[in-house]
């Protein structure tokens, strides 16, 4: 299929379709959007700013019904990090840009209008401006139901909410699922800041007309097959994911030391089982919610839910592992019904949960509220969607809380909340956190998956790496991590998608090497932004604090850490 | 004299009293404040932590009554820039201290008591911890007064204010001048903070029964009434600074359209008469005011002022510059008595009215308050006083408040915030502002003074870097900057200052190697805390905004700019 490249300026109000340059050709997802970014902006530049640009690119599977295939990746330079950020999300839009031909869409320059924020639609026949003056500081669900209204029942959207139009470093752009709620979001690195800062409010996405991009592809349908039979037969993506979906794990960090609990005061949480797996679980079922659900058309992990309350009526989905520890044990909270709330909140606002629990938990520290306060954990949320200077405080996130109130305990790296695995307990975890060109982002390498002990700070480093160039492909390509299991362990499975859906031969082993340059662009362009080993590093405080209950400090060291990039020397095609 | 170094550690409560190491017997000032904390403070360490050190030491000549050679350094890791920092000020406590023989203090650790502030007292019969819970979050002006009233009325203060208390990142340490008044500050890079982070509200400084350090030493008396001569003799140092102090170039400033004016939107004030010298000195004569003064004991310089209102009542001691700029032209305001007000206000809670002014042009241009709005201005400095959120906020600097409010024309480098010398217009200043160790501080190289034209680019790099080489030197002899007329054009008679006291007989050309030493040092460490070159720079918008009158821009190459440190490589002892 000819594929093309959307160029929009959001100054000129100029829409260009342009051809695929012949070595994007194999590029998609991060790979793609990092290359852009990382050619394209000058690592300087004010994030905010019309020098930076937002890149919208599918994954290099996506439009296809691969299972867990299209996710959607977003980069910018990030205003929470000031490096280089690629975010990515499931939800409908990258199989919907996939199936339009659509390879990326750039948004440069800076709306000057005057008369509220603008939309982008796409569907079969062009790109257009869109006026959506009337969803001025309007929330994500609010603005996603209108747009759904007026344009298509069955759009894809990208939409930020009031965060993002207050241009806080928090402001994740959300993108919707199957029935419509726009709740898959690019959370991390306040992209929605960047796509707020353009004027841009939303993105819509018609594929209607469009055929099956596989229709006439016998091998692509037989390899589909195949790589769903392969998920199904796994006992974690054929049946743990789909009963707990991601919260699955939180047992067992709990029991291994991880889970922060209070602002990483403590790896375990007194209260872990009542947030656990079994009892979402139970809850969600015994109330008729959906325990799992597939977030992208086609997956058949369905790790995804939607969490209800007790009449059963819709609250939040995806109630996931990050934010229910996050928003839940790293507050004191210990209720699923009021996380799900603090994380419809969000959603609604359009702030990443993440960021938003690490920086609460950082203003409790300093006194703002207290720990297990779950009213005042939602007024303090509500004020960022109100954007008092508290909320905007909060939303700048927990760096800047940090400085503000003189807080030294805030577990960070590079600006960027930590994910919710305590580096103290999960020291792989740490590697990824300091090493990462994104921050404190434990997508970029998910080390609990890993069969190593995870307290011995010997032991992580190499597999670590590996697991961060891993994850690099798998973003590029649009599949989601949680295929992991499957994907890398049988990475011939890969090669047989790409084949037979692009009819590209290629190795995992080029498809890895070309992660490593991916990887390195992004470490250059933020060491051009200033970034140093200096920011490669857990805080202080995680170096020195003992966590209970194994009493562990991050002790990787420091030349350990440095030999993260060693791979820059040599290996590279 | 025996010299010695006193070590402070509020965790431990000790005390001791250190001979100088030989490598020290000739450092001073800002070169050993540097010196030390380069190689005594891990440069990642969080700022406010107990690994965070605060050395203070007077200047090498300090305790004779050289003309305008008692000045006080300060240095730490800084809280608002996260590097090195050096702060100087005037006052009575370098003298003091000169006099007793103590070449530096440092403050180590944290103190972890939980009954209020503490108090170091210095006598000739030694160093004690005083307890000063009854101080706890009072503002400078009461605390120096209660301290003067307890202990000795004519002793020399360090103290900090309620934000320092609250290590707010502006913090500043008040140092009292010769009536008492805690109004010479140690204003840049939140060293208050630091020292409130210690524990410690206040040291207090008591020379009596110490003879005069000259007393013997004909030669030193003759060369300190040589230099004061000297300094007479200069129309600018014998006679405008005196009459018209430190606000002497504001209209040439203005005329040169260097002038921030709202948030460093123009160049020029169009009400900049109202704030001028020749009103200031008006104003203060005819209400019977000093218009003159000395800051420091033996200054023929007295470049100081004390501001008094309509009544003759004091106000504030001294209205100054930078601060007339910052919290006047640059906040809309043209009205001294509005500005000295504010100034008093910043001074009472001890934040640098510097940041502060610069920080409320930032909120301004959010629209937190409108440029032109004294009472609104006087509130924000209040709430930071109170500690509000909002207070807080923009006590923690001007970078910050742009992160959170979404400004992207914030006039800082390196968290710091400018001096009131618009850099596109007076672009020498921009060469310091991005390559001086300190952020943008206009004191390490106050390229106002230099007889070049201010809006050539070509002509600013060599005379600049000179520039902050001398400054240096001056810093570390403890030697006014404003000496620089008379002692950056005859060096020879810090040669035989230097000589005449210390018995030490080198050239200038020798102290300059030193300066460039202590320079490199200061670097090294800003290198290691993860600076770089992409630091060096001033914030983009100057790069791409004309400034009025001009219409120039910052145009100073990127290449020019990093050849600074060009003398790193080979001309060095």
């Amino acid at each position: 299929m000819e594929t093309k490249i959307i160029e929009i300026d959001l100054a000129e109000l100029t829409i260009e379709e342009k051809a695929v340059p012949e070595e994007y050709e194999h590029l998609g997802g991060r790979g793609l959007t990092s290359t852009i970014i990382s050619r394209e902006v000058e690592p300087t530049c004010h994030p905010l700013s019309e020098d930076n640009m937002l890149v919208i690119a599918p994954g290099l599977l996506a439009g296809t019904t691969f299972s867990s295939s299209n996710r959607l990746s977003v980069g910018a330079k990030s205003p929470l990090t000031g490096g280089i950020k690629e975010s990515n999300s499931g939800g409908v839009v990258a199989y919907k840009l996939g199936r339009l031909g659509i390879k990326a869409i750039k948004l440069q320059g800076r709306s000057k209008s005057e008369s509220g924020p603008i939309g982008i639609r796409i569907d079969k026949n062009g790109v257009y401006f869109e006026d959506l003056a009337f969803l001025e500081g309007k929330t994500t669900y609010y603005s996603a139901e209108k747009l759904l209204e007026k344009y298509v029942r069955k759009a894809g959207l990208m939409v930020i909410g009031p965060a993002g139009e207050m241009k806080l470093s928090t402001a994740c752009i959300n993108v919707n699922d199957q029935e419509g709620e726009p709740c898959r979001n690019i959370g991390r690195g306040g992209l929605g800041a960047v796509m707020g800062s353009k004027g841009v409010k939303a993105i819509i996405v018609d594929d209607a007309g469009i055929d099956s991009l596989t229709k006439q592809n016998d091998k692509a349908k037989e390899v589909i097959k195949k790589f769903a039979s392969m998920l199904k037969e796994h006992p974690v993506t054929g049946e743990e994911f789909a009963k707990y979906g991601t919260v699955m794990t939180l047992m067992s960090v709990n029991t291994l030391g991880g889970l922060p609990t209070r602002n990483f005061s403590q790896g375990s949480f007194e209260q872990a089982e009542n947030i656990g797996a079994e009892r979402l679980y139970e809850t969600i079922s015994e109330r008729g919610g959906m325990y799992t659900h597939s977030c992208m058309p086609g997956c058949v992990i369905r790790c995804s839910n939607k969490y209800v309350d007790e009449n059963g009526n819709p609250v939040v989905g995806s109630l996931d592992y990050e934010t229910v520890c996050l928003l839940g044990a790293n507050l004191g909270l210990a209720n699923l019904d009021q996380i799900a709330t603090l994380n419809k909140l969000c959603n609604t606002y359009g702030i990443d949960t993440m960021e938003t629990g690490v920086a609460l938990g950082v203003v409790a520290e300093a006194g703002v509220m207290k720990f297990g306060d779950f009213d005042r954990a939602k007024e303090l949320i509500e004020e960022i969607g109100k954007g008092t200077v508290l909320g905007r405080l909060i939303g700048s996130g927990s760096v800047v809380c940090g400085k503000v109130f003189g807080v030294e305990r805030v577990p960070a790296v590079k600006n960027q909340g930590m994910g919710a695995y305590d580096p103290r307990a999960i020291k792989g975890m740490g590697v990824t956190y300091s090493l990462s060109p994104m921050g404190a982002d434990h997508t970029a390498g998910n080390a609990i998956t890993l069969a190593v002990d995870h307290l011995d700070p010997q032991s992580q480093l190499e597999p670590v790496r590996d697991l961060n160039i891993n994850t690099m492909v798998l973003d590029s390509l649009g599949v989601c991590i949680f295929t992991g299991r499957v994907t890398l362990q049988n990475p011939e499975i890969l090669e047989e998608m790409i084949a037979a859906f692009l009819g590209w031969n290629v190795t995992f082993e080029v498809l890895r090497k070309m992660g490593k340059n991916f990887l390195l662009r992004e470490r250059e362009f933020n060491r051009r932004a200033g970034f140093t080993r200096a920011h490669d590093r857990v805080p202080e405080f995680m170096k020195k604090e003992n966590l209970l209950p194994n009493n562990s400090v991050f002790d990787i060291s420091e030349e350990e850490l440095d030999k993260f990039y060693d791979f820059a020397n040599g290996e590279l095609t």
